[in-house]
């Protein structure tokens, strides 16, 4: 039942199923190589990540695993911001740093060249799948990737996006419906305008675009997985289900956040970064949006600002202040490992297909 | 493969393929019972009905079709206004009064006994099916119901509300998505924290309750009712897809918007209603949506106040004033029949499962 799958083919990898390139830790080399060595592919996520640490992290996954694995990289925006807006910023952040005992503002400065050094990193270690959420790169990055037979795989969440996606040469995209976790890879019109449910936004996505279309948003397990192919689409990328994962670097507490939460907790909010994602409703949450929205950066300023406060809130074991990425089906979460979610999930599809016939009238 | 399936043995149908029953004249008789004489299950939405056109409607569908049927109902709320508050709604709809030629404002009046005379007219017209929106009925009207053999099924949009149907006695419930055109389903707790996607709120239900679930929202074509089946519901819910059929009574205009519109274009909004609807977005959405939410009367007073509106504004042919419902995959709409609707599902599901297993490696 797998075969005539084109993003197996392509990616050589024995089943569909994709471990999002989730930033900010949760992809540890551990992780990225155990879904690959599962059949799945796995992904580092180093949208935030320094090209040292991304060279040691991917020579790691290669030294755990010699299936393809790939890494996720942000498309970049350079926002700028006024001291004012920076300092009314600040002040809404200082009731936290206070309860922190965090004594410094965060300077805020951005590496102008971080993308670029990361792309060389991509090409001088061979990664062979790179993947790219909040837009599209300039076509001749898309083009070098390409030279050497690597992957390129885009973010959509509306048909639009994924027709710019196939236009400027990615050889895949991931559509990513309004359950997804994390941040929203909207990078085209207005984000409230993109929150189009998997269900909805899979086939129509399908419909546009004549590359293989990786379907993202509420998949946790073989049903969601199945459900996916249903739609269209030749893969399954599942970002929240591996965050509670045993190989999963997400800390204790988000992982415990996850496992204890109802479907209807989660919410959109822009108040950790300056882009809207999912995640788990928390007091952060609840008091900063009571602000207008001016009270925030532009992505990724405000989350330039915030990262002390969710890192002193996860070492200091205060939740109510990290930031808890979730989609919206928490209670399909499990803390077995990465090779059980995957070898899981072939297990119901597979099944699944035979009983399905055998019932047959 | 159709066998096993809980929803098709218990409504004696042959395709677990629902026909949602939407208020407002889209469901004729000529819509349910061709539903129902391909296989599937239609259904009248009697939501704003007087019983006497129930009455007539119902002895229609039954001339024109000798299979299953069902009747969806309102469970009622009484709200109240005061005067004030209703001159400060009115205040903000003059203009489209002015603009239509409108002259009255509409007094409002609610027939507190129309629920009760509603099911009066299901049990003596022997509905043999029952399904309710907006909350659950008392425990005797149930009982009462299915003590003939009923089937009634109760519609949920968060795991805890198909809980509370199951514990109410329904025999299904129906799994309402974030995607789904239309009034949200919503009944206990907060109609924002219940748009949940149906990829993710299928699989959450399916593992809550015992009884059978009935997925909705999103799905079109023969992809999202094989998804739905996948995710584990044991029949699917359509609304939209049947809106534009030839045999729905849908006004043209709103037609033609669903087929000529994007899955970008749709929002939830309570400005027509007073309770929370997914729709296409249009003039009198976006000016509405301009107050604070206090210039809106409760449903289904607000409903009451722009019903001639609504009406003027579809016979003078201004669509911007119009309540134009849809989910969110109009771009998979299409103007068929209704029984071409089924079939084309039908083959698809079937051949999708046979194909699939000839890909078996």
């Amino acid at each position: 039942m797998w075969k005539g799958n084109t993003v197996i083919d392509r990616l050589n990898i024995d089943y569909p199923i994709i471990q999002a390139g989730m930033a900010g830790g949760v992809t540890t080399s551990e992780l990225a190589s155990a879904v690959s060595n599962a059949g799945g592919l796995g992904n580092l996520g180093a949208g935030y990540m320094a090209p040292e640490a991304m060279v040691d992290t991917i020579k790691e996954i290669k030294r755990f695993t010699s299936r393809t694995f790939g890494v996720n990289v942000f498309v970049p925006q350079y926002p700028q911001a006024t001291e004012e807006e920076t300092a009314g910023a600040n002040k809404w952040l200082e009731p936290y740093r206070a309860e922190l005992r965090i004594e410094q503002e965060p300077t805020l400065k951005q590496d102008l060249s971080l993308f670029e050094k990361q792309i060389e990193v991509l090409m001088t270690e061979q990664v062979p799948v790179v993947s790219f959420t909040f837009g599209v790169p300039p076509r001749e990055v898309i083009k070098d990737l390409k030279k050497e037979g690597r992957v390129v795989i885009g973010t959509a969440t509306t048909v639009e996006e994924a027709i710019i996606n196939e236009e400027h040469g990615m050889d895949m995209v991931v559509a990513q419906g309004s359950e997804a976790g994390g941040h929203r890879g909207t990078f085209s019109g207005a984000f409230d305008q993109a929150m189009i449910g998997t269900m909805s936004l899979v086939p129509q996505v399908v419909d546009h675009v004549k590359i293989p279309v990786i379907a993202a948003g509420g998949m946790m397990d073989g049903r969601g997985v199945r459900a996916a192919l249903a739609l269209g689409a030749q893969g399954a990328q599942l970002g929240t289900a591996f965050v509670t994962c045993r190989e999963s670097g997400a800390k204790a507490q988000h992982k415990d956040a996850i496992l204890n939460t109802k479907e209807t907790d989660t919410v959109v909010t822009s108040v950790f970064s300056g882009k809207p994602a999912r995640g788990i409703r928390n007091s952060f949450i609840e008091e900063m949006e009571k602000g207008d929205g001016h009270h925030l950066l532009a992505y990724p300023l405000q989350n330039m600002l915030t990262k002390e406060i969710r890192k002193e809130a996860a070492s200091q074991n205060r939740p109510e202040y990290m930031s808890l990425w979730s989609g919206q089906s928490p209670r399909l979460s499990t803390s077995q490992s990465a090779s059980s979610i995957v070898e899981s999930i072939v297990t119901y599809v597979e099944r699944e297909y035979e009983e399905a016939v055998g019932k047959k009238r």
